[in-house]
């Protein structure tokens, strides 16, 4: 049942024992929201504690370091940042069917919480978090500003994509003056690179080809190059973001070698093209800027089977 | 002699037929804020003109785009984002003596103009325009808009960099209240990238070379590679900053062949070294994080006195 922040807020401040759930392969956002929720809870004297399917990241540690959690029979559990109970991972699904409260910000909510609160319109789910914490009268810590800025500028960018409204950029403001590290998050965040992830691009954009007179860019991640350099699947993340980024670049697409031989395959496009519609083909989906799919080897015919339908939806 | 808002605002107020200046080498903060200004001028029945030494930049053909600038005397010289007299460029120069009004953000300054507004914490000139324009009384238009964000975009990387302050954010919010079409324009400056920029980045990236375990970055922009590729001097912007991002290095340090076959060397660094420090022992200069300096050839003997010198920076 959806709620409005009035009622979400009389729930947490009559409750107690607050569990506050994460969804599995944590961004910032949800520990970022996550944590901003804690620390307003603990503030006004409650019992709170975070717990996540997946360990937090490393690059989160400044939101999560020195924290630990009480162990106690959750009272009230509260999902942050999660869509539908698939997502809470198979650490946390002993609580799919007890969620008593949902803050998120996905159009896609599937409504599985006894109260959602869903603001579709906020581009992270920080940015909600914010108005709960506000409207809760707790003031905002530092702590709370450094998680609630995390989720804010990682969900948007940095505030370079187009979810980002006015509403986000004050929310960003308000957070920088209530102590958010924000030069200090936006560098660690943003403008550092590891050596190895260096070398994956450089390595994987050797790849690099173009199709359809330029309109669709492939680039291939084979098996070989990512044993060779011991990548894991969260350092090859925002890659296909790179040829999506060229101009003319209609389509861009990432065939990543599985251990088996299969491909898993990502899309992304810009405007005149539709992911889902070209994933949908081979059994997966997605949405239409972002989709994926998978398919059996060996890479022409992959790529054949793929450029044949980027091209038909291209009218080529 | 540096004067307030209201005194700047008085001046604009009270004058016509205003000329307005551009620094050389235009970027979007010079751009926007003296479009911003003159859509705010003209917005009160005055007569004003934009002028730059420089073409203004095809990529920010969105704010310059089908306005025709009239030709009269000026009654009012007002020079935007110039720290100095020597960034009026050759086709201003005329201009160096009679500059009535300077409106900036730099630090260094050099009070050239009879009346200086500065704001030094502004992070990009269009923010102090945008004061200024409020402090007109003149309701900020969606042509206005754009061109004030602009600026503020691009002179902090999209919010990215330290120099973004809550003010910043909340000004950026309040110009897409304006009407500014922050998406279309955050897409088109910073999520895009053309193809000949794509194969530079590449191939001038296949030569980063790692010193000192790692802390210090090389990388080289031979004369063959730049002439095969047809790349012009504006399109290996910020080449230098793609090493200094990874994680580790505190010195990154480019080095492009010049046509003559001597060396422009470009260092950029974290807050561990100074920039300025290693290139002024080779008559350059700069900033703390980022200076140049010129060397002759061969790269192998440019290579070894930038080296010694980046080790003694580090101590190693």
């Amino acid at each position: 049942m959806f709620t409005d922040i009035q009622q979400c807020c009389m729930l947490l401040g009559t409750s107690d024992d607050i569990l506050i759930l994460c969804h599995k392969s944590p961004d910032g956002d949800t520990v970022g929201a996550a944590f901003g929720l804690y620390h307003a809870l603990t503030h006004i004297g409650k019992r709170a504690a975070v717990k996540c399917s997946d360990p937090l990241p490393e690059r989160l540690r400044y939101i999560h370091e020195g924290i630990s959690m009480p162990e106690f029979e959750p009272r009230l559990v509260v999902a942050v940042d999660i869509a539908d109970t698939g997502l809470l991972g198979p650490n946390l699904e002993q609580y799919a069917q007890r969620i008593d409260l949902c803050i998120d910000h996905h159009v896609s909510n599937s409504d599985y919480a006894a109260q959602t609160l869903l603001d579709s319109k906020a581009a992270a789910a920080c940015e909600l978090m914010y108005l709960v914490i506000r409207y809760l009268g707790v003031p905002i810590t530092k702590p709370m500003a450094d998680a609630l800025y995390t989720g804010c500028a990682t969900d948007t960018g940095c505030f370079r994509y187009s979810n980002t409204t006015a509403r986000t950029l004050s929310t960003a403001a308000e957070l920088i003056r209530d102590g958010a590290s924000s030069a200090w998050i936006n560098n660690h965040l943003f403008e550092t690179v590891s050596k190895k992830r260096m070398e994956l691009e450089k390595r994987i954009m050797d790849t690099l080809q173009y199709h359809f007179d330029g309109r669709c860019a492939t680039i291939v991640m084979p098996r070989a190059l990512l044993d060779e350099l011991d990548a894991k699947v969260e350092e090859l993340e925002g890659i296909v973001a790179i040829p999506r980024r060229i101009e003319g670049v209609d389509i861009a697409i990432a065939f990543r070698e599985n251990p088996n031989g299969t491909y898993k395959i990502s899309v992304r496009t810009e405007a005149k093209a539709d992911a889902s519609a070209i994933c949908q083909q081979f059994g997966g989906g997605g949405h239409v800027r972002a989709a994926g799919c998978n398919l059996p080897g060996p890479l022409e015919q992959a790529m054949q089977a793929l450029l044949a339908a980027a091209g038909k939806e291209l009218g080529c």
